[in-house]
This record gives structure tokens, C-alpha cells and sequence, in this order.
């Protein structure tokens, strides 16, 4: 079944990577030793962990959600996976405990979900259009493919080897119809299948593709029979559900479930070449980076559908901008970059990886962000957890793998696509090629590379010039190199035979940037955003104690940057001369004939994704800015 | 009871002003012509005039509602106005039939109310801060006052006399408590006082005004009647009942209701000397007029409430600024401005009734706003009616009456508020004094003047200075005079004895002036309104074929205007070159760190009142401003 559309790359595992990075190793140990921790008590105190006994009854509290199971397996997924960055004995028992009650509630046939085995199991695959079935079926998956990964250990994984299996059963051609009313089961059935080789898996994923959008509509057949007219209700653009998938250009309906989907069709287009799903996921890919997406890379800014409106709508107090849709935004791209090594989804990838994902996390590791304003009256705060807790354990399994999208390679190539201080290990044709970057990216781009391997290889090391550099030097063995020639679809490649101990240096220049939005963005129209290297920064009321909407950076604003080790766990900091319209002269009047005042000030901006760790007050990314 | 607060002015009723202007006589004749008749249809049509007799069973649809008398008690005022302008046998015939289902709906007792005489009879002043018992008596008493003064017939005035005693005979002290949840009785009774001499009438509207803001409260204590719990949950701010009315600073709640309470504080002030009652609104008029007001005069920026929020707090798109919000804010300012003739009060009526009222009702008389946005993406649109339908009556009784608010009088002065073409007959201490205006305000600045009586007096002629003049030149027989040390609170004083045939002139630079907002306003921060003479004008698509959110107003810019007579009902039209920042240079990018380019374009603006009159499209009035 393979084409010419299959992956040229293949990302090189996170259990491949070290990293020792300035800016990633404290929130990886952060995450390990806070986060995975902080989310294990919050499973267990919310009785997440413990429904899995399935000793609820009628009119105990708490009653079982539906979508509980997928909160555990995340952080199934999470603990896991920090097993490989450091393992830790403690970590693993937790684990097996929670593996083996997850085990415990899968039934005889195979069936493992709480909600439908103790609360509604006469509902079983009865709606799956708004009940989470299949999604937490996919966790589940996701979680044991993890854990096999970084145990070696098949206890969860044949349990949903049994499930998938029980699945399969059910749904497919000749059996019967249905897709997951919030996708995710998708991406993890080709995940279960790379593990297991088992095909019908890989084939399963493909039918819940070709289920979606197909007219009369899977959703609205099963929700009429629940209820005569439910279904015709029904708006089939919120999970994407309006057209057959190959057949989508146009990014609808809730965020995360269309990140999720569009994962499982380039997943399933890698697999099978198959040119229409991957030719949808470009098309769907510039509708939403083109068009939808926060300078973040936030995405869905509407709350009524935790989702996507229209072109060019990006308000910022009310953007909604959910963490999970940030760090589905994250995984997609990660699949779009493997198929030619495009750097524009790597660029997209480290937008929504350095920005509007990560602020999903308090920089203490326990407080989290579901949904990610780009504009504060201060009123907004990160929370302990949610009654919905899809995002904390998202971003927890996100930071904990962060090693997985720093590395490509390929037969005769390796790319290096993030910036970040690590050391890759390789295979570049059957032979191994260790890669060693010593960087303080994201707060300078100077990036040093050491290639290392037993014998001189020839290959071709691509490096990734992100998106915002304008400038930048390249040395190799000390050596500067004329890279005009070499550049290919935003990547540098230099091929030649590499030996041990060869060397490679990349400058980026690292101005701090002016952001504009394209003109069709009205909320942004008239502003501003800071940004520097992936990091885009903003106004905060503990550095600017005026009102932020009064602040106009002027076209000819001078920036300073100097980092500030002891702030907000170590950033970069940006000050400028600014001005301010103030209020001084506004006595006793509304409006005036006269033009404001303005007084020169000086702003300090902070990195986005840190925000809310001080005092409560505004915060602002898109400012005035003029003459 | 009387002290030294109560007015110095007196308003010369409409009914001694006869008006000749270019921008009202075709206002008032499409609202006898078109706007009325279109009302008691559908008052007719909905079955609210029907409903007062009394003929409504369980089962029966439409159920009458608990505000329909006031709908048609509005209209009934509008059409007894209407007979001053333009006698009409034919309306007057129409109101006799309407007058006497309402009589016919009386109890025995002197009760009169649909809902609660067939719907629910149980629960009569069961429920006065929900339900519209006492709103919906005030405003038949206004409709009875405004017949008898129009008709000389006593038969409304009659019944609600009964009412009124009625409704005396249940509230008061020593009797029960209660107060109208939604104002508005407060101050019809002290018209029926004023008209009747019964001073019982005016000791009940000071007894509803001094249950308000009581601890405990008094809807409270009902709502908790009703059910245990219900109170407790009550916001006594959205009815402004947080506290008693003397001690009130900040306007809060309801916006229409807040209006209303003022008008009642204001003419109880007056009637008996309450000097706590008009400092209240003192500071309620700062809070209002200085922080909280649109600068189409629209107040109550909030859908959720009807109502007020915090200070500065006026976002465009989502304005809420009801209608009839705006004429109460006439009506008050109206009350506030006869206390010292203070022509600060002068300036927010003339804002609010230029703008954000006219712009209640079509062009052609039969189409309403309930909410007066600032900002549309073109999707707000006039309506026939509403099922809430207070609105369309309230405009028409405004307009119809318009003739109420142009002259003042004393027993030594005479005073003009609104330049409008009208010859005026006032009573200046017992002498008969005619003003004549010329005029072609507000589309120019230049206003005649002719004073004719029958022998020479001496009194003194207050003319105002709007607040939007910069400069301007009077002449008195053809004499310029200066008028430096005759100012005093916004109006130039010329004492003399005036002889017939003596003439003033003045002469008002009208020139485009663009408006800031206090630098509080965040919605409005970049922005500037454009303004001429009282009339704020707008940015419409169907004028300007481009995104509006992308048009900047250069500081530099340079304003020309002409009247467009076969525009929009004949209107200055404003245009100037501005910039436009536009998509040109776009492709396929959504951030850049390049500045948007900028074309030059022409604007046009048309007159807020008359904006959706043509193709949907975008509306602004705040554009963006820069160098």
C-alpha cells in the first residue's frame, strides 16, 4: 500500500534524546517531580482512579464521567513516558497499581470503559456522537503503547490489544456503523498497530475516517433514534462530521477534536498513501495556520464550542485558545513536518510548543491553564484541576516526550528541527550518528552542533532556519558556509562525508520583532505583538502599573533584552521607551474635542507562556502601536 | 414645602410651541402618518388593545402579558400628542374606542390590569419586583394626563384617578409596603398631581421612592414570600434597590428603570424641596453622564442586565443601549436642566436625542432598534415590532412631544435649550412673549431669532451654547455683542427690554470635530468619533466598500461637508481622505514582522441616527486615528 506520500522522515524517539537543556530540563523535572505527581492525587482524590474498581452504585457520589478514563490514561501516558527520562521505582509501582485496576474493569468480552460498565451500561456504543466511548478507548490505547515503550511491560497493552480486538469486532464494513463523536481513537489505533503489526487495527482507524461526514450522517441516525429530531438539531461542523474527511478544507466545529482527527488522517495517509487524506490535511492546514491561529498558536477562539468560528476571528480577552487544542496543534504538525521535512509545520510546532501550549502549566508544575486569553483584565488565573481535566495531564504527557520532535532522520539524512540542548542518537542508514546540540535557544540563537559516530558517514544534515530568522551565519569545522544554495523547504542541508568530532555552528540573529496581523484580523488591527526567537511576549500589570490599552509602542521603539535568571524561573526580559495616553488631563469629562496626551513611559514585556504568576492585573500580547 | 431647590424654569409645553424645521416637522409628521398607525395595528394585531376586554380564558392564545397595558398606554400618549400637532378626527376617534376598553377594563375597586385581572387575579400585588403591576399603571396614568391636555376629555383621566386612589387606598404608610420593581409610576404621579391638584398623588410617589433601598429590602422580603430562598438570591442593583434613593452615588442595575427613578427623584425634588433627592441625582448624573455614556447619548452597555456595569465600561460591538434607555436620559436630563437651566443637562439631551433615541426608529417610521449599537458587522437590523415592544411607543410619544424640550420660561427669563425652527409663546412674568427661531440647526449653525409681544419687557433672554461650540458670534438687532460676561452655566443672558420685532443672531462655527474618548474606555482606545454640530456621525459599508476595522483617520485629516437632500431623508454627509491598511501584500502569510502597508481612500460618513437604511453591511463609529 505504500507511496510516494509516505513519510520521508521518521521522528527519532524521545528514548533516543537526552536533553540538558536550560529551558526544557527544569520543566521536565518540574513535570516529573510536580505535575505527574500533583495529577496522580487529583485522579485519585477525584475517585478517577479508584471508579476503575467499578464499585459504583446508584446514588453514590461521585458519579463516574464519561470521560474519566481518558484523564488516567493520560496521565498513564505521562507517567510513563517520564520513566524514560528518568526512572524511578516509585513511579513504576504507582503505575502497575493503576494499570492492574484498569485491568480489573475490563469485561469478559473485552469491553473496558467505567461510565458504560457501572452507570449506563444498557447505553453501551449508544451515542457515541456525544459520550466520549471511543475517545477514552483511544487514551487508553495511547497509554499502553507508552507504557510498553518505557517498561518493556504488556500488561496494559494486551488489555487494549483485547479491547481494540473487541472493537474491531463491532464496528467495520459488515459490521456495525460508527465513528467517535470526539476523535482520538484514530491516531491511537495506528499507534496500537506500529507496536503490534496487527493490520486490522491500522484498518479500523481507516473506517472511522471514512465513517465521518458521510450523508445521511452516522451522528444524526444515532442521535434521531435516541430522540426523534435530536439529530436533525444536531450541527454535524461541530466534530467535523459535515463532509467525508477527504473532502475537508475548512478547520470546523470544537479544536481539539479536529486536531485529533486531522492527527489520525496524516497518520493513516502515511500508512496507506493515501493522497486524499494528506491533500485534506494541507488544505485544512492553511485554513487554520493561515487564517484561525493566535500569534500563540492558539487555536479555536470561541468557548460556545470550545472551537473554531470563522476567518480572521481572534478576539483576545474571550479567546478561548483551550491548552489541548495548542498541543494537538503540536502533534499534527510533528506528522505534516515527517512527510517532506517542511519546515513551515516545525514552525508552527515550536509556535504553539513555546507559547500557547506551555502556558497551559504554572511554572510550579500544579496550576493549570484550560483556556489561554491573549488578553487579561486580570480576572483569569490558572486552577488546581478541572471537573473537565483534559488539558493537565495533555500538557503533562506533552513536556515528558518533548525529546520526540527535536529529531528526524531518514536513510540518508538527519534533521535537526527544534533548538534545544540534547544529545540524539541516530540511524542514518544502519548507522548510528550521534548528534550533540549545545544551545541556550530559546534565549539566544547561537546553537553549537558535535556530530559523532564510529566511522565517517555521508549524509545530509538538515537544520531548520525557523521562520522568524532574518539573518544568520553557519559554520561548519569552524568555517563559514554560503547555505543559500543548500536551503530546501526552510531547512539548510550539507551533505558530505561527516566524521567524528565534526562541528557545526548556527548564529540566528535574535532582534526582538514587531509582530503585525494579517488585516484581516480586526481585534488585532492597530497593534502590536512582541516577539523574539519562538518566544512572543507580553504586557503585564506587576511590570506596567498603567492600563495596558493606553500603552502605544511607537514604530521607531528601541528594545533591550537582558535575562533575568531570578524571574519567573529565568526569561528573557524586554524593555523599550513607550508611551502612555494618560488621564491626567481628563477631569470631569467623557469626551472631548482635544486630542489625548501622551507621556513617554517604559514597558518591560514577559514571555507569554509565563504569565499569571504574580499579582493579579491586565495582561496584553497585541499592543498600540504608531507614530 | 417649598425651598429654595425647586426649579427656576419652567418648560413651555409643546402645546404653545409650533414647529416649522427642516430636521423635525418631517420626523413628527412620518411619526402621525406612519409611526403611530403602524403601532395600533400592531397593538391591534397582537391582540394588546383587545386584551382590555377582559375576555381571556385558560387555554386562549395569545396570553395577554404583564406589560401590555403599558404598550398601549404609550401609544395612547403618542396619539394624544399627536392631535396637538395635527388635530385628526379620525386618531381621535380611534383613541375614544382604545380609551374606552380600557375603561371597560376596571374593577369595581378601581384595579386595572389585564394580566392580573384574567391570568393570574391571585396574585395582584403579589410580585412587584418582577411583574409590571405599578409600571404598567404609571405609564396609563401618563397616557390619561397626556389625553386630557390634549383632548380636554376626562375619561382616561377619570379612570385612572380611580386607580391611582385605588392604589393610595393599598400602599402607604400606615397601609401596606411595596414598591414598583421597574419605576416608572413615581413620576406619572406627580404629573396626575400636577394635572389634578390632588397632592395624595404626589405623597405616593414620595412613598414609593422611600421604599426603595430599604434593610431588609422590601423585594427581598416579597421574593422570599413567594419562595423560600428567592429573595435572598435577588441583585437589589438591577432595580436600584441597593440602597435608599438619597443615598445612591453610582448607576447600577436596569438602565430604563434607573431613568425612570430619576425623572420621579427629580419632580419629587421639586414638588417638595428635597434637597437629598437632588444631590442624589447630582451624583447619579456624574457617574452616568461622566463615566457611563455612549457618545450617541445610548446608556446601559449590557444585554444581560438591560444595564449598567462598571465605569468606562462601552464596548461598541456588543452595546446593549436600549432605546428607550436613551429617551429616559432625555427625559431626566430635561427635569434636571429646569432646576438652574444648567446647560450641561441641555448637551446630554440634545446627545442622546440627536443620536441614540432617533436612532430608535426608521426613516420611514415604521421599523425599530431596541438595541443602538456603536459597531455592526451587519447583522443588526430594525424590526416591525418586538414581543417586548416598549421601545416603538416610547420613540413615538418622544417625537410627537419633541416641541416639550426647545423653551424655558420664568417669571423674569426666557430660555432656548434646542435651536429648532419653531415659534415659541411664553409667559414671562404674566407678559406673552413669542419667540421665533430660524433655522437650519443641526445641519448649520446659524440661528434668527424674533421676539415679538405686545409692549416693550424687560426680561432676560437665556440662549444656550452647546457644548460642541467652539466659537461663535451673537448679534442683537444686527449689533455684534460680546457675550464673555454674560455667560453663566452654558447660556449667554441678554436682559434688555425687548421690543417686538427686535431680532438676535447666532452664529455657531459648525465645523467636523473629532471626538476622543476618556482614555478609560478602553473599546474606544486609537479611535476617534467623528462629530458636527450635536449630530455623531458613522462609518457605513454601503458608503465605504472595505473592511472598517482597517480605516484610519489621519490626525491631519481635512473634513468637507455637504447636505445631501436626496440622501437617507436628507443629511450632511462628511468626507475626508483617510488611510486604509488593506490585504494587498498578504499572501498566504497571517503574521509578518513587516509593517501594513497603506493606501489612501476617501471616507464618507453619514449621521449615526441613520445608519441600516440601506444594504447590511459594517457600521463604526469609533475609527481608528493616527499620524
Amino acid at each position: 500500500m505504500q507511496s510516494q506520500i509516505k513519510r520521508k522522515l521518521s521522528p527519532v524517539s524521545f528514548t533516543q534524546v537526552s536533553i540538558e537543556d536550560t529551558f526544557w530540563s527544569s520543566r521536565m523535572e518540574i513535570n516529573r517531580k510536580k505535575t505527574i505527581p500533583h495529577e496522580y492525587k487529583q485522579c485519585k482524590d477525584t475517585g478517577r482512579i479508584d471508579a476503575f474498581l467499578l464499585n459504583w452504585k446508584p446514588g453514590m457520589e461521585p458519579k463516574p464521567h464519561y470521560f474519566w478514563d481518558s484523564d488516567v490514561a493520560k496521565w498513564v501516558e505521562a507517567a510513563s513516558y517520564s520513566l524514560v527520562d528518568k526512572h524511578d521505582p516509585e513511579v513504576e509501582k504507582l503505575l502497575d497499581e493503576v494499570i492492574e485496576k484498569i485491568a480489573g474493569a475490563q469485561q469478559e468480552d473485552g469491553y473496558l470503559n467505567i461510565y458504560f460498565t457501572v452507570v449506563e451500561p444498557e447505553n453501551r456504543w449508544k451515542n457515541l456522537a456525544h459520550w466520549h466511548e471511543l475517545y477514552c478507548a483511544g487514551h487508553l490505547m495511547e497509554a499502553a503503547v507508552a507504557h510498553y515503550d518505557a517498561t518493556g511491560k504488556r500488561t496494559l497493552l494486551d488489555v487494549m490489544c483485547k479491547y481494540a480486538d473487541y472493537i474491531d469486532s463491532v464496528f467495520g464494513l459488515g459490521k456495525r456503523d460508527g465513528a467517535p463523536g470526539h476523535e482520538e481513537i484514530e491516531l491511537a489505533l495506528v499507534k496500537l498497530y506500529h507496536t503490534t503489526g496487527e493490520e486490522r487495527y491500522l484498518k479500523l482507524s481507516q473506517f472511522f475516517l471514512d465513517q465521518r461526514g458521510q450523508k445521511p450522517s452516522y451522528f444524526v441516525k444515532e442521535l434521531n433514534q435516541i430522540e426523534p429530531g435530536l439529530g436533525d438539531r444536531f450541527n454535524p461542523e461541530y466534530c467535523q462530521d459535515h463532509l467525508p474527511v477527504r473532502e475537508q478544507s475548512e478547520v470546523v466545529g470544537h479544536a481539539v477534536r479536529a486536531m485529533y482527527l486531522y492527527c489520525g488522517m496524516a497518520d493513516v495517509a502515511n500508512e496507506t498513501g493515501d493522497k486524499g487524506l494528506l491533500d485534506a490535511c494541507e488544505r485544512l492546514w492553511e485554513n487554520v495556520c493561515l487564517k484561525r491561529m493566535y500569534v500563540t498558536g492558539g487555536i479555536g477562539p470561541s468557548r460556545s464550542n470550545e472551537g473554531f468560528t470563522g476567518d480572521y476571528d481572534l478576539p483576545n480577552l474571550t479567546a478561548y485558545a483551550e491548552t489541548c487544542a495548542a498541543i494537538g496543534l503540536v502533534f499534527w504538525n510533528h506528522r505534516m513536518l515527517q512527510f517532506k521535512g517542511d519546515s513551515r509545520f516545525a514552525d508552527v510546532m515550536e509556535r504553539a510548543l513555546y507559547n500557547g501550549a506551555i502556558s497551559g502549566v504554572s511554572l510550579d508544575g500544579t496550576k493549570f491553564f484550560y483556556v489561554n486569553p491573549l488578553e487579561s483584565r486580570g480576572n483569569h488565573h490558572r486552577q488546581d484541576w478541572f471537573g473537565c481535566a483534559c488539558c493537565p495531564p495533555n500538557i503533562a504527557r506533552l513536556i515528558a516526550s518533548i525529546g520526540n520532535y527535536i529529531y528526524s532522520e531518514s536513510d540518508s539524512d538527519a534533521y535537526i528541527h527544534l533548538y534545544i540542548q540534547s544529545t540524539g542518537k541516530l540511524d542514518i542508514g544502519g548507522n548510528e550518528v550521534i548528534l550533540e546540540q549545545e544551545t541556550n535557544y530559546p534565549w539566544d540563537g547561537n546553537v553549537k552542533l558535535k556530530v559523532t559516530q564510529k566511522l565517517p558517514v555521508t549524509f545530509g544534515l538538515n537544520l531548520r532556519i525557523p521562520g522568524w530568522v532574518k539573518k544568520y551565519n553557519l559554520l561548519v569545522n569552524g568555517k563559514k558556509l554560503n547555505s543559500n544554495k543548500l536551503m530546501s523547504l526552510g531547512y539548510v542541508r550539507i551533505e558530505r562525508e561527516w566524521k567524528s568530532g565534526d562541528t557545526v555552528e548556527l548564529i540566528f540573529d535574535m532582534p526582538v520583532e514587531k509582530v503585525h496581523a494579517h488585516p484581516g484580523v480586526k481585534e488585532d488591527a492597530g497593534c502590536v505583538a512582541i516577539q523574539r526567537g519562538p518566544i512572543v511576549f507580553c504586557l503585564e500589570q506587576a511590570d506596567n502599573p498603567f492600563p495596558l490599552h493606553n500603552v502605544i509602542i511607537p514604530e521607531n521603539a528601541e528594545f533591550t533584552t537582558e535575562f533575568d535568571v531570578n524571574l519567573l524561573g529565568g526569561v528573557s526580559v524586554i524593555k523599550a521607551d513607550a508611551l502612555l495616553e494618560d488621564e491626567s488631563d481628563w477631569d470631569n469629562i467623557l469626551y472631548r474635542f482635544e486630542s489625548k496626551k501622551r507621556k513617554p513611559i517604559r514597558i518591560t514585556a514577559i514571555p507569554y507562556y509565563a504569565w499569571d504568576h504574580r499579582e493579579a492585573g491586565e495582561m496584553r500580547v497585541w499592543i498600540r502601536y504608531g507614530k
